[in-house]
């Protein structure tokens, strides 16, 4: 399949009329593939009103019509075999087995939600029965379940090209409530996007879904963005980036006449917090640990462990000597765009030039123009908390160990932090009662708490959040992975005394897409 | 018990610094009762600090515990006898009987989520055992549940003196989710609100609840609304009244550095459609059951049936007759405060000069200065949907009656109709499909769909939905009654890996709280 540079509109290709782009290998910084034609905001709407004529077809579409297509577009996706994974490494310069094994993600996600549609309970079905005989009045027959909300913007991220982006996370989600989507691509990957694209267009076609479910869109991103989710039809968006995007994006769906929610995940620093027991263990397997997490994906992951605390002393000084000799001789690997490199860049320096801030380690830079060396520093803990912008994110392989001399200033330290995607603690058996009083600090500013291990690697599972308090994300009620993300584009509709014949099925006495309900507050299994 | 005028922070009555007011009788349009004083912002923070210095306390109360406080605070509102029901009728309006009604309902939902905390489905747990074996990678142990989201600003309304203020549905399900509660009192009754203030500061302090999980506060909406909503101790927000209210809360909390959801319930005129046969059937009966539901209480729902469609023809003029005749009949009641019988007088003014309106029934206005007539107009479909004024909430007893030709007008003006909190349809066993078209419409635009009855009276069950697409409310996929509404003041936070015995009980292995879970996706009953 030739990657053509237009967009596709609800089933067609569109050849934008507001500008040309074309990708960039990060790798080696030239020029590749077709140019890219961006949509002009007129076009835009024809997108947007073919996803507003679509979504009352799709969102009554059977649980297992849903399902299907979910599964197609998996299938689709893996049909596109090398080229895909050839133009992803090529737009991304992630290495060819991270881009491989998102892939296997990306397509074991949407499976994920097809089975969750089938088996129903995100529909969240209740029925509390009349009463007829209930004083002084009858109680009514009352049934709810949660619809969908209705067309949903989606924003492609920049750090993983297929699991976050054109049929990620959002767009499965989405889908799987009944949404139709619009996906506005990352103009960092424009050829997976449309190779992606193509398959969600393909998949929709073979299994009969109204042709507006889905459109993939070219263009400038703050532009078409803002024209998007001020677009009327829209009425969710799901975005993973920048703080400085995600609050432009939510600022924009606030100021609507009818304001939309925004489910954006922006920035995390990710605290590990290493307690005495586990820094009296092996520091070597400590450290490897760490600067694995630290630097996989050259850093690009929003669950990076920005920040290490650390108990000072003898131990703390043999496991930064440890990083220092790893990080030491590691080696930068290409980041997803120049512009991410810069940032990067400027935010290592600001940390390499502080008063209070220790270079630990410098590695090499790698080969290519945005392959910047990973660099680890150190600061106290009284400096940590004396300067906020320490706590800021530097997306990317750089990390900042913190040392600190006791517990009571460290929960003081904690209750500080900003909201994260996740909290790691690192103990053992004789930690328990500090950890106790460390987690419920960190549940409250956080998504996810991690005992041991490390932040980076997201299981796609019921039980995982991708998650948090402001500003990880703009609205701490949900996860944008795992099963739990579909909530994020439903609504409840209650159901009073409706006629069992003009009763959507899924609240029908008979229960015929045997669902587990809750009858009477009670959940009772078909 | 005395009522004093005074704030009650943290369980110490306070008596504010910032200017006084009082409480008026609407009846007779006199002052009632003592002075109130309101709270300078300065005063305020002292409640703001308690409840976030109780919140951790208090968020880790044992279910029962927590469902033992919701209880004790039912026992301590009936306690308080008549004085109570004499208050609220004084400072309302309220005839006697609905009062104590509304205190049978206030006492009930406490009741209720006493009973959901303890049965714990809405911690929603999910455990994914972890996979030693699985490759490449194993996969760690994941478990979810909801944590509270921390101190909750309340603000009474004043349609609801019980049911929907100082103990009313948004501060039961948010001490039911474990978040402290900060009421900002409703003016129209602030006599009321101490009463049941003092009511539920007695009850923490008889069940062992940090005094700070509840304070009730007087003084001027705007200003103390404010502060409160951008303190950066609270978390959310809960909200009753107008959409101006409700939007200006709303602005407030979105521009806080740290943005917090606001659940606002603000405008609805709840339509009624009258399908061919039903209105075939006894139109006296139909007559006489819309004029209940539109004058109950003055008028003063947020589910009054403010619009009323109906097929034009000889059956809809004999039910105007109907209409004309009972209306024309009856007598107004006191309304809430001059301020709303004002509002009232002005939306009916608007309609009654209207060029496409025509007056059908006007009332006899009721005794004292605040019970205007009642009044039904009527005009045609094209007028209406040629004039968005005329779907704006008129609140109080007053109702437009629209005709309408052919259904698919119909369908086309319902599509433009703005979010409500309810829609019904009234129709016979001929009118299904006609309703099969209408519902997916209705669904898009309400919370509750009704066949048949009144939206009037809101049961408070685990299927209720008091909520729906903006501006009914702010946030569609919520309600403010009903057992799902503590949801709004919870998020899920993921653990990983944590060991057993510093992870907490909801979650562990033995499940000692006795909670369905879902296991790898599927849930499980204990």
């Amino acid at each position: 399949m030739a990657v053509t540079g237009r967009s596709i509109i609800a089933g067609e290709s569109v050849a934008g009329t507001a500008g040309r782009f074309r990708a960039v290998n990060p790798t080696t910084g030239e020029d590749i593939g077709p140019e890219f034609t961006a949509l002009t905001t007129d076009q835009l709407r024809s997108a947007t009103e073919a996803a507003g004529a679509a979504f009352e077809t799709y969102r009554s579409t059977l649980p297992s019509e849903r399902a299907t297509f979910l599964e197609a577009i998996a299938e689709e996706i893996e049909g596109i075999g090398d080229e895909l994974i050839e133009t992803a490494h090529a737009e991304s310069g992630l290495p060819v087995t991270r881009i491989q094994g998102e892939r296997g993600r990306t397509c074991g996600q949407l499976r994920l939600f097809a089975q969750v549609v089938r088996q129903g309970d995100h529909l969240r079905v209740r029925i509390d029965p009349a009463q007829p005989e209930r004083t002084p009045l009858p109680r009514p027959d009352l049934r709810q379940r949660h619809i969908a909300l209705g067309p949903v913007a989606v924003f492609g991220a920049s750090n993983f090209p297929l699991a976050f982006s054109t049929a990620g996370g959002d767009t499965a989600s989405a889908l799987a409530a009944g949404c139709p989507v619009i996906v506005k691509a990352h103009n960092a990957h424009p050829g997976t996007a449309e190779l992606v694209g193509h398959a969600v267009a393909t998949a929709a076609a073979r299994t009969g879904m109204p042709a507006g479910v889905f459109s993939l869109v070219f263009g400038p991103g703050r532009e078409i963005g803002t024209a998007l989710v001020t677009d009327p039809v829209i009425q969710a968006v799901g975005f993973t980036g920048s703080r400085a995007g995600g609050l432009a994006l939510a600022a924009a769906a606030a100021a609507r006449p009818e304001p939309i929610p925004v489910y954006a995940e922006m920035s995390s620093v990710n605290p590990v917090i290493v307690l005495d027991g586990a820094l009296k263990g092996d520091t070597t397997a400590l450290a490897e640990g760490y600067l694995a997490s630290l630097t996989s994906g050259s850093g690009q992951f929003c669950t990076n462990p920005g920040l290490l605390f650390l108990p000072a002393g003898e131990a703390a000084e043999r496991f930064l000597a440890e990083v220092a000799r790893i990080a030491g001789g590691s080696t930068g690997q290409t980041m997803l765009t120049s512009q991410i490199r810069e940032h990067l860049e400027a935010g290592a320096g600001r940390l390499s030039t502080h008063a209070h801030v220790t270079t630990v380690a410098t590695g090499s830079a790698g080969s290519g123009p945005n392959a910047p060396a990973p660099r680890i520093f150190s600061t106290e803990l009284d400096s940590f908390v004396a300067d906020d912008g320490l706590s800021d994110e530097v997306f990317g392989a750089a990390g900042l160990v913190i040392r600190y001399t006791d517990v009571d200033s460290l929960v003081t330290a904690l209750h500080r932090i900003e909201g994260q995607l996740t909290a790691t603690i690192h103990g053992t058996e004789s930690d328990h009662d500090v950890a106790r009083r460390i987690i419920p600090v960190l549940e409250t500013k956080a998504g996810r708490l991690l005992w041991g291990g490390w932040p980076t690697g997201v299981e796609v599972t019921p039980a995982m959040v991708h998650g948090g308090p402001f500003p990880a994300t703009s609205n701490s009620r949900t996860t944008s992975v795992g099963t739990l993300a579909i909530d994020r584009f439903q609504r409840p509709v209650c159901y009073q005394g409706l006629p069992a014949d003009v009763l959507p099925e899924a609240m029908r006495d008979e229960n015929p897409w045997g669902l587990t309900r809750r009858m009477d507050g009670t959940l009772q299994q078909p």
